[in-house]
């Protein structure tokens, strides 16, 4: 029972017949010129009602680093929470790719342009600072937490005042947009994003990412720049039949759906318990808690596996679900919880 | 019928049972520490005979530029062909991540010592020119030829001479081992290569390629590279999958050996053509020739799909065969170039 | 008047006649194999009682960002405070030449192991985070503060616990040995310090700045970095004719004791007016203090110029003071303030 | 007497004593907002008869890696002579900055039209090879030869014609001005170059080198990538002092008028010179001839210092004249070439 991440998963079983067919099709142009992609290109339009610029590579931090890199030129800097993944577990990559992160605070990892005003302003002396150039944004965020679309807009808002791009690491994409129930296209551009790195990975493919400017003018050139890092794939098809499966029929979603419902009764029934503290709203597939050290022991003894922080005898642990977490194993975890709880009580 | 490129392909059967199998396993801990890499580092140092230091990467590009970068540093200099890929073909990416290419001539698309010592001896002025720091050469060359162990050895020793290092990319290194019939162990570390671009993609993977140091210590920090490029994979039983299912049984050389099989098959019979010129040695599975352009415009209309060069009315193209060319194909192929020749001749 | 910074000044007489006897002088060989550049390496061996490897540079930006790429591999990362000049106002320098910053917190400017131990425990999981490379420590520091040999010690001892090098960047490095009155030994690498960027623009030199390493083995291939970052000059012997000059007989002391004197000064006085707080202690030639809005606009009427930052009706205000700052212009400075206090009280 | 090259030189006097009263003068503030560059870059759209956006810095290989860095995107490649200094003499700091360095061929170290353009039409496919994004000359040439406006039209039309821009690494261009007697406007702007490297250090200054924008468009964000590189000077009125004094009445072309012309007396003189061949056209400051190696063993002996390159028993030696080159000193090494011709001829 591993709730560590919603990466230790394998693939739902519609991906993975996708890739099979297309093992077994015949010869197909290679770097992108084949007709999966082509397929994945549309449907991308279709889901962002809007003709999209797309580009698909194969790890998260290839998107993120790659987009920012298209938003924010070699002397510019981009703004982001200080837990962003692209700060802290990106091993600069970011960096590598251009520009410099300066990273700020703000309440379940979650940036407001009550932060970002006062940041931004360190800047004034002409050339010694980095241009503030892009603000980057998680949804859903590090900590479970989803950005409503008018918290989009407004910083969309404070980006556009200062001459900036918003750039959204959707790396749990689905999760935020099946969560909010709002359209895939009323959380990024029309809230005013600039750039998307769209995440399939966590949610039920084997390695599937993309980029997506909603302003083909960005597109233009960013061929060159995903050939430059080492990410355009020789044989596309099977970056792009992944894709397609993805988002046909609206598999991407479904399988967000579960995920959520499992961490909302995993939230749901945790918050009821005395012992345990509830770290962040659950917003998407993530439950974030605080709970005496010795639950943590009790559950690592009983095979239960997922990241814990021991400070004081206290235990913060972060409990990821996925699109293929079992209903049963989410009881069995409350259960051994509460059963913690109530022999500790006793005691 | 496409000769095009041996990346038009689709992906072998044991291969993609080997994913669907993994896609459908339970859990792993994600970023390598999960099963299939243990098992498929085991294999390639096995394949090596020799405990070598592996890192799994998903493009040639990747893995070129990333190992460069390990031998090559940020003022340094890599010496290579031409007409080598990482040269004309990776859009800059050797530079990006650290170094510069320097390029030389060479027939075949080889690289000897005579042509690299007045190269090297161009550094002499300390620090203006980059420092002098790997060789990189290409098993099989991009000209289809092969380098034996006792070139790859005096291309080494030139090497050690200078205090530098060398580096293969074998995007067909299974092709060049076939061919040679020698251990893949006798025509890299015992010939005196410390990097090798251990690529599969071309011969029936769908993106899996790896990182191989036979100097334990050059892969000591080397993971923070493939991270900082974007190239660590979350879910890397994906990528580690097709490497235990290519590298078991010698599924790899198997694969290889019809490919070259077929190019020696139509390098042999093309060069009875009195119209046709075979343009270098055909060693691995390409072969180019040089025919009438009329010849081209001939098998275009006749459906084969190929790259060619025109140029006053000859044409120079180039031939690739693949794990799963058909037979047929090439005898169709061939009887093509036979009838258009001796139609031309009876004019 | 103008006390904006300590790079608003000339340069000393003695350093412009070195230079100028240097300019009339006969030919010498470039690139820094030159007569000149000899001395002044000696004469910084002199100055550390030990033999230093040392590369002569033309702004304090190229020595940090070039020092810093030599003590942190393109992978990981230096700890900074977040006011540190690398981080605010190097415009991502540092990260151009390789690796990526870490800003912390911590009183007046200044680091201490008790901050950076829980900033460096967040680099836990392998290869997420950049590597733990190098802290970086400005010496004055950028509020005018100075690090005791002592506290030099507990964070090179916090370095080496983790394998991590010791910067400092000196840019006002004269003005904290003159005030401290130890030698440039005990605060640097009889504390730890692996590498300085040795600043002398700011305290009378043109446009002199030094990168000394204290381990040899540091600047073997350092030359080629400062190449590649277009910093060598080709007529070496105008940046060391300056060094010599500025390093014998004890020029740059002298230079910064005035400076210092002058702050000091400044200072005391300053906290006697009742309306005025100095917000760091003055330990070095800058005074930073908080005084009413209406204060800073009296003193920019009488044509006094200086940084500040107005908010709620305070101004934060920085007043530096440098080699050549006159006495008389100290004394009209707190004449200027008190008087407008006084002015103020009997309203 | 040094010919090794002009950079073995110190600096003219007019330069000096602008220097001298820079040092002398009272506070200006730093980074550029000074009464000295603005007049600097007042003479300079007066030279140029346009008004230009110019960015001063202190070394040739900064100011060609960061307007390169300007005109070529990271995914780009700039096309230069295969000598060119960016290429051999730069330590990779142009790939650095960023985009990729693409060596071709062609006479005297000059490109033509000719040469670029099978090389440009190797970049076909799209995006494996860097897009083709500029070309870049020296003007004088490595080999001391100069374009003719004609000839560098030829080469900007070649670069329109693909969407590239022109630059130009002028580190002797006073020399190629001279030369010409043409306006700097006809062989720059005019002939439809972009960006002109503009270098005063070898022609009698200490180090002063300018980046020369004809479009201010390309001005616009670059005082950013200055201060990235770590090449804005805070004193900047000691650059700028320098520029001031060399562009005013004329300097700058009578200092090269004078290297000129002691080049023109030395080609002429050896030419005449039985066993002395000359290896290109000597048109600016520059003289490459072959000699017995026997002639430069036996000079060296006289005290005359200068590169040779021996090879079987020839020697190719690079005789270079500066601004403050004396004529008894040409003089004397003719004679001394012509002297130990006669004693071998009577041998």
């Amino acid at each position: 029972m591993n709730f560590a991440s919603d990466n230790v998963t394998g693939a739902a079983p519609e991906i993975i017949e996708a890739l099979s067919a297309a093992a077994a099709a015949g010869p197909e142009m290679p770097y992108g010129a084949d007709s999966y992609t082509a397929r994945a290109e549309a449907l991308m339009s279709e889901v962002f009602e809007k003709e999209v610029s797309v580009f698909f590579v194969a790890t998260g931090t290839a998107a993120n680093s790659l987009s920012l890199s298209q938003l924010v030129p070699p002397y510019g800097g981009a703004y982001c929470h200080e837990d962003a993944h692209i700060q802290v577990h990106e091993a600069g990559a970011p960096e590598h790719y251009g520009g410099k992160l300066i990273p700020v605070g703000g309440e379940h990892a979650k940036l407001t342009p009550a932060v970002l005003q006062p940041a931004i302003a360190k800047a004034v002396p002409p050339v010694h600072h980095v241009k503030p150039s892009a603000v980057s944004i998680t949804q859903a965020s590090e900590s479970g937490t989803v950005y409503t679309p008018e918290e989009i807009k407004a910083l969309a808002s404070c980006c556009r005042e200062h001459g900036m791009r918003l750039h959204m690491d959707g790396a749990r994409f689905a999760n935020a947009v099946a969560s909010m129930g709002v359209s895939p296209a009323e959380t990024t551009w029309k809230a005013g994003v600039d750039a998307l790195s769209f995440g399939a990975t966590k949610n039920g493919t084997l390695a599937a990412e993309a980029v997506v400017f909603f302003d083909p003018a960005d597109g233009e050139e960013f061929a060159y720049r995903r050939k430059r890092g080492g990410h355009l794939f020789s044989k596309m098809r099977f970056l792009t039949a992944q894709w397609e499966a993805y988002l046909s029929g609206g598999l991407w979603l479904a399988l967000a759906d579960h995920a959520n419902a499992m961490a909302a009764r995993l939230g749901s029934a945790l918050s009821e318990i005395p012992a345990v503290e509830i770290l962040h709203p659950v917003e998407a597939n993530m439950v974030f808690a605080e709970w005496p050290a010795s639950t943590t022991d009790e559950l690592v003894k009983q095979g239960f596996v997922f990241y814990a922080q021991e400070s004081e005898g206290r235990s913060r642990v972060r409990l990821v679900m996925a699109f293929n977490t079992r209903p049963e194993d989410v009881e069995k975890l409350i259960e051994a919880v509460r059963g913690h709880g109530a022999a500790q009580a006793a005691q």
